[in-house]
């Protein structure tokens, strides 16, 4: 038998991936089961996406340019101005979905052996795709009680080595749902500036925040021109992931110009995405709005329900559409199968995602799960419950 | 100013991408270019194909399964039946565009030191990718003389240390046009079963072979189950580059989980391009047979059209749409940038690809250009005179 790559190998299973056939298991028994494990939005796509579709005129479905359309770029430079960033079409690269946006940079910023810090808990498909780069993680933790806020310099400073090239965050978190503010966003600009490091900035939630707080972009930093990198995706946005549409956004030319390489090596961003991303781009409050306020609603319903349950914990999140809660339980892990494949309540149980694959650090969030709050309020609630009842019933309850 | 990586920095630039300011310039003074420097068909996409995207009538374009649409890798399964290869959907994993599937095999399979063994030239591309994920690339040399035939066993076994990890062949063969014998198969399946190697069997061309020849494809060869990696992509067999739909198919169990793990760490392959490629699945002989034709044509209109030119040599391609020419010039390079930016005829030029770009090995085709013959008859008749034009007036002529 010829043997794999230790690299890819090394990637342990999600705990997601473990409770899969468990749910598969429930659903041909009949129980009905919400999904609180999952990103994607119920959302309707823009209407404006959904009929650029339909009107594709083009009798041969060919290559696109590398970088992406120029139009599609324009479109994007547009909308970052919106936000107060001015990047030219020509410092904004389409990408094959964020995922590509983050490997891609991973690849054209880092070596084998070099090492980044991020978050713990973290977006778990990084881990992936630094293993794959054949980079070491540094994980920072953050706290639940602290809603997941950035730690002070010195605890960033005390991880840097040699080898320490990048700091990566996501903003707003997945999974944490904290939103960095003005003073973190300037702490982390200060730390790449002394320490000659990429800032690797996820904004792939950017629309998605909660309450009367001003969202503070990577691209909004002073100085940092040559540190940051911005990794974007239409995805979440306009509700359409399945386009498969990102950017890798940079004021470092460097950067840019080692992305395209890898981008001309995998010749073009899918077509069909591109035609749908750019419709959406002309899409605006009028479809956001809504979207956001629905959003904001169920966090609420979700934060004030969980906050019913005796002895959960709940972060409050301020933005994406996940939240981090600590549950009574010896193990999120078990407790999350044990959901699927011994408990039901009138038919019907909740899949939800444990934290234990988002955290680096060993025994960290050993009983928190991740709740997407991406189904409509009435199903929330009713999922809301059916946790509620299982932690009654669960024979590891503390 | 922040440092990039090493491993892309190592990728040159291909000399396409030199040649393109030149293009550009010679189009913005009025110069009409005949394009045989791309890949790029001219062919419609099929009508079934296009109109699967006209019906698409869902309202949340959403993620897809990480391992492709099971309907869709049903479709490819019998695909593959009908070529007499058993490959069950579960031994099938959709990919974006047959690129992803080379890159993904190469982490899924390699660590960084290891080393590949392919043909010298081969398809740019894989030096990238290599580049990207640390691995060594081997060349043995191939020649036009032969018409890029593979050499013998010694010289593949000479190649082979303890850091060989896999034999990687495109067939039929970008930049070559060559298509392996059963004779030549043969011996890469006795040589990687002997060194326990995988056999990476880029196949993204396997409808083009003209001539009375059957196509040996590495999924028919016996005895090697565990080394065969199949590298596939739907943009040249129905004219879709643009969809981004490839595969990776192997029955080695351990790369379908390395290659899935990557799938699942970048979510999903791109929807769009999956209903496209789906519905393409029934497009029969009635398309392919013209189009194969038509390419058989062309390629006899290229290789006599090439044969009257005083000096030109040309290999006899046996499938692709590609052709390597060699030419009485003092350095390729320099003549097909001289066509660009001081020749004209009846303003008029040609564009076309440095073989020195496909070629590891110093010195080796410096003479010679890849001329792709994806334009119909009389584009393809006029540029070949042009070709001879050129010829006559470089400076550089031997």
């Amino acid at each position: 038998m010829v043997k794999t790559s230790d690299r890819i190998n090394g990637i342990a299973n999600s705990p997601i991936r473990k409770l899969t056939p468990l749910a598969d298991a429930a659903k041909a028994r009949g129980v009905k089961v919400y999904h609180l494990n999952i990103g994607q939005p119920d959302i309707r796509t823009p209407d404006a996406a959904l009929d650029a579709l339909k009107h594709i005129d083009r009798t041969v479905l060919e290559y696109s340019p590398s970088q992406g359309f120029l139009s599609l770029r324009e479109k994007v430079s547009e909308y970052y101005s919106r936000y107060g960033m001015e990047y030219s079409p020509d410092q904004i690269l389409i990408t094959t979905g964020g995922s590509e946006a983050v490997l891609f940079s991973f690849l054209a910023c880092l070596d084998p052996g070099d090492e980044i810090i991020t978050t713990d808990p973290t977006y778990a498909n990084y881990i992936a795709f630094a293993a794959a780069a054949g980079v070491t993680v540094r994980p920072i933790l953050t706290r639940i009680e602290d809603n997941f806020a950035l730690p002070p310099a010195e605890e960033f400073e005390r991880l840097i080595t040699p080898a320490t090239k990048a700091i990566l965050i996501c903003n707003p978190n997945n999974p944490s749902g904290s939103l960095y503010s003005a003073r973190e966003m300037q702490m982390l600009a200060d730390i790449v500036r002394r320490h000659d490091l990429f800032l690797f900035s996820d904004e792939v939630y950017r629309e998605f925040i909660y309450g009367d707080v001003s969202y503070i972009s990577a691209g909004h930093l002073e100085g940092v021109d040559s540190n940051v990198v911005i990794l974007d995706s239409f995805s979440k946005r306009y509700s359409e992931c399945g386009i498969r549409i990102g950017a890798v956004v940079s004021r470092n030319r460097q950067v840019l110009e080692g992305v395209l390489k890898l981008g001309q090596a995998r010749l073009s961003p899918p077509l069909l995405g591109q035609i749908v991303a750019e419709a959406s781009c002309s899409v605006g409050r009028e479809y956001l709005d809504p979207v956001i306020r629905e959003y904001s609603h169920r966090r609420r319903v979700l934060v004030e329900g969980l906050g019913k349950i005796p002895g959960v914990t709940v972060s409050v999140p301020s933005g994406a559409f996940y939240a981090m809660a600590g549950l009574p339980v010896d193990d999120a892990d078990r407790f999350c199968a044990w959901c699927l494949s011994d408990f039901e309540f009138e038919g019907e149980t909740v899949m939800m995602a444990p934290a234990s694959g988002f955290y680096f650090t060993p025994g960290a969030g050993l009983r928190e799960v991740r709740i997407a709050y991406v189904l409509e309020t009435k199903s929330l609630e009713r999922a809301v419950m059916l946790l509620s009842k299982a932690l009654e019933r669960y024979p590891g309850h503390l």
